[in-house]
């Protein structure tokens, strides 16, 4: 399959078009060019066009792109177009707002259970999900085939929950500690102090051009 | 001064030598090499070396670098040795988490109120912050002096309040909204959905790997 040559960049860039397109179709678009779209979001159209062909095109020349089509290739290149079923490990206050996150169910990804080691949290509900012992995590994943670990508990276990979710058969693990997580399955993290202190720096450099 | 020229690759990569020197002092380790740093990171000791280069080096050859200088010179880097107030737009779920988020205080970023547009929200509380009517946004800015306006509100209206709020004189723009915001002052955004699909993504090639 030609995508699995795909580069990073070009990957980190899909959901981007995949987000735009969306509005596009909900704003009644039927078709848009490769120079719209890169005017658009801020990127060139020879760089769209090159982004495209990387998964075979989807466009003919000169007629722009289907919209609706578009976003349906790029739903299934990011196999959005799949159900998954996912548990959270914290349930914590970042737990909790994932849970109750509507993003996610639209586009297939559901959260089916909580775990979290705190014996107040276990036995109640987060959104009608169970918060669960985490004693329990590797066989519940088992049992139930979990396709996604996000893991929303402290820096210090996170390596530890990935070892143990992975060993259990979990595909993929979506980590939120402060820690860069090293595993056998596909890991992407989200490290929010990153992100805030990206954002001081540049305030810190606009500072200095004042 | 030198690190204006510095590329947001490099940048990006400070945070996690942060995350990771930060570990190592609570280890209490006092000193450690380009080598050694390299390797916990997945990094190589001559991409290392390059990055603090950057930054005008901290390191004496064959040394090794000073762990919590070396910290302290990268939090300066990242502006995070200053205190920031902040604002949330947007008081429900991911509002709300990051209003609790402990990490952020801990870096000298105050949250000190939340907006919103729903009455019943408004007037309450969040972690003792009080959730405030979306109306007094840019009067609150401009009285408060506040540096950062973290938007976790929907998508059709985050580009308006970033444009309300850089206009009361807002210093950045922390945006959770699945939308590219476009301002005047810095934006950093956090989009979940983005990191989501490229997990899916690395899961479906897994599978025809399979």
């Amino acid at each position: 399959m030609e995508f699995r040559k795909v580069s990073d960049a070009v990957v980190k860039r899909m959901p981007r078009y995949y987000r735009h397109l969306k509005i596009l179709e909900e704003h009644g678009v039927d078709c848009v060019s490769s120079n719209a779209l890169a005017k658009q979001l801020g990127l060139t159209a020879s760089q769209v066009r090159q982004d495209f062909n990387c998964f075979g095109g989807f466009g003919q020349q000169g007629y722009g792109y289907n919209v609706r089509k578009l976003r349906r290739e790029i739903r299934s290149i990011l196999a959005i177009d799949k159900e998954y079923s996912a548990i959270v490990v914290g349930a914590g206050n970042i737990g909790t707002a994932i849970t109750y996150f509507g993003g996610f169910q639209e586009e297939g990804i559901h959260i089916v259970a909580l775990f979290d080691v705190d014996p107040d949290l276990i036995g109640k509900a987060v959104n009608d999900k169970p918060v669960l012992d985490v004693k329990g995590l590797g066989q519940y994943i088992k049992d139930h085939d979990i396709d996604i670990g996000i893991i929303t508990a402290r820096r210090s276990v996170a390596q530890q929950l990935a070892d143990s979710m992975a060993g259990a058969g979990i595909k993929g693990i979506w980590n939120f500690a402060p820690v860069d997580i090293v595993s056998k399955v596909p890991v992407e993290n989200v490290h929010l102090f990153d992100s805030i202190s990206n954002l001081t720096y540049k305030i810190g450099k606009n500072k200095i051009t004042d």
